[in-house]
């Protein structure tokens, strides 16, 4: 019985792995709103309801797996044990460098996310949502660091929304607009700079 | 002959106005990457020529129009003139504000041209080359200010678009996800701090 049960979960999870792998292919063909459910199962020749038991909130629920998949990757754990905190300067200057280097790997992804809010900002509440548990994974760097500066008068809780969506905002339109901001360098000086902001001030 | 060339100047701009009526009507409704010059053309019961010849970069320059009418509406001259420059913060503030109070009464269009950068990032050089005009007159205020404070050490030269697109990436965000960065004011707080760390590093 239990190799049974287990065989079940190697078969969905590979299944999603399909679904997921097949929805990539075509966002970054056709974009993110052209990229429907349907056409998603036709292509695997599966049905739109083996796609919804899968992601059951559909599309928002694939962005969701793929924040996921971007995060693994990062290996944050191991990130963390390995920063250097003798600056605080500095240590947030390597946390805002591996969001960079991590956004440039997943940049369909990234834009995707972007273009679902543009189009239907009531998703992103639902999207927001969601992603609650992956927000506080991204977040775990900095936190860690904020430990160790206590005497620093920075406070994280209740901004860390407001702090993730603007390194994101300004990180996107440097990748989008090719380099916008000058080098890496100079858009996380500008980051480190919009990062103390926040956290320092009442917003 | 006057009076006949005024007349044909005076239906070219009704007819760019009606085109201008229309694409905003179909942005609104369908969003900018499904709006065609096709449709605006059979909408309004003209030749896909006729469009391209009002707007010779096509869906691009319908962009541009309407930066120009925004620009137009914040009748900047008078905003110049009406601030008050006793102290830098402050009347940064009132430019910052004014930048917002456009971005939301214009929000289908902020919203056009980000859909239309991310999903052709290409297009994003050619209507940066096309508004350049646009983006001196948008500064105007801020040079005045600037001008006013010699002694601050801050320069725009250079920096004019890395100074744009960070004060409107989070005026999206901020728009866009419903008020995200608090009230306006706090918004505004922040803007005022990006601002000035562009205009004081060197990017």
């Amino acid at each position: 019985m239990v190799s049974e049960n287990t065989k079940d979960i190697e078969e969905l999870s590979h299944m999603k792995r399909k679904i997921l792998r097949e929805a990539e292919r075509l966002i970054i063909e056709k974009g993110y709103s052209n990229t429907s459910l349907r056409e998603i199962a036709r292509n695997l020749d599966i049905s739109p309801g083996t796609v919804l038991y899968h992601f059951n909130n559909g599309k928002l629920e694939i962005l969701r797996e793929y924040l996921r998949t971007a995060l693994n990757d990062l290996n944050l754990a191991q990130f963390v044990q390995d920063l250097d905190y003798d600056s605080f300067d500095e240590t947030l200057r390597d946390i805002l460098g591996l969001t960079l280097k991590s956004h440039r790997k997943y940049r369909e992804f990234a834009a995707a996310i972007e273009i679902e809010i543009l189009s239907k900002p009531d998703s992103f509440r639902k999207l927001l949502d969601l992603i609650k548990p992956e927000i506080q994974i991204a977040l775990a760097p900095l936190k860690v660091l904020l430990k160790r500066f206590p005497d620093k008068n920075y406070k994280l809780e209740g901004k860390e929304k407001e702090l993730i969506f603007a390194i994101d905002a300004l990180t996107h339109r440097h990748i989008f607009y090719g380099n916008f901001f000058g080098s890496d360098s100079d858009l996380i000086n500008l980051l480190v700079t919009v990062a103390k902001a926040i956290l320092e001030n009442d917003l």
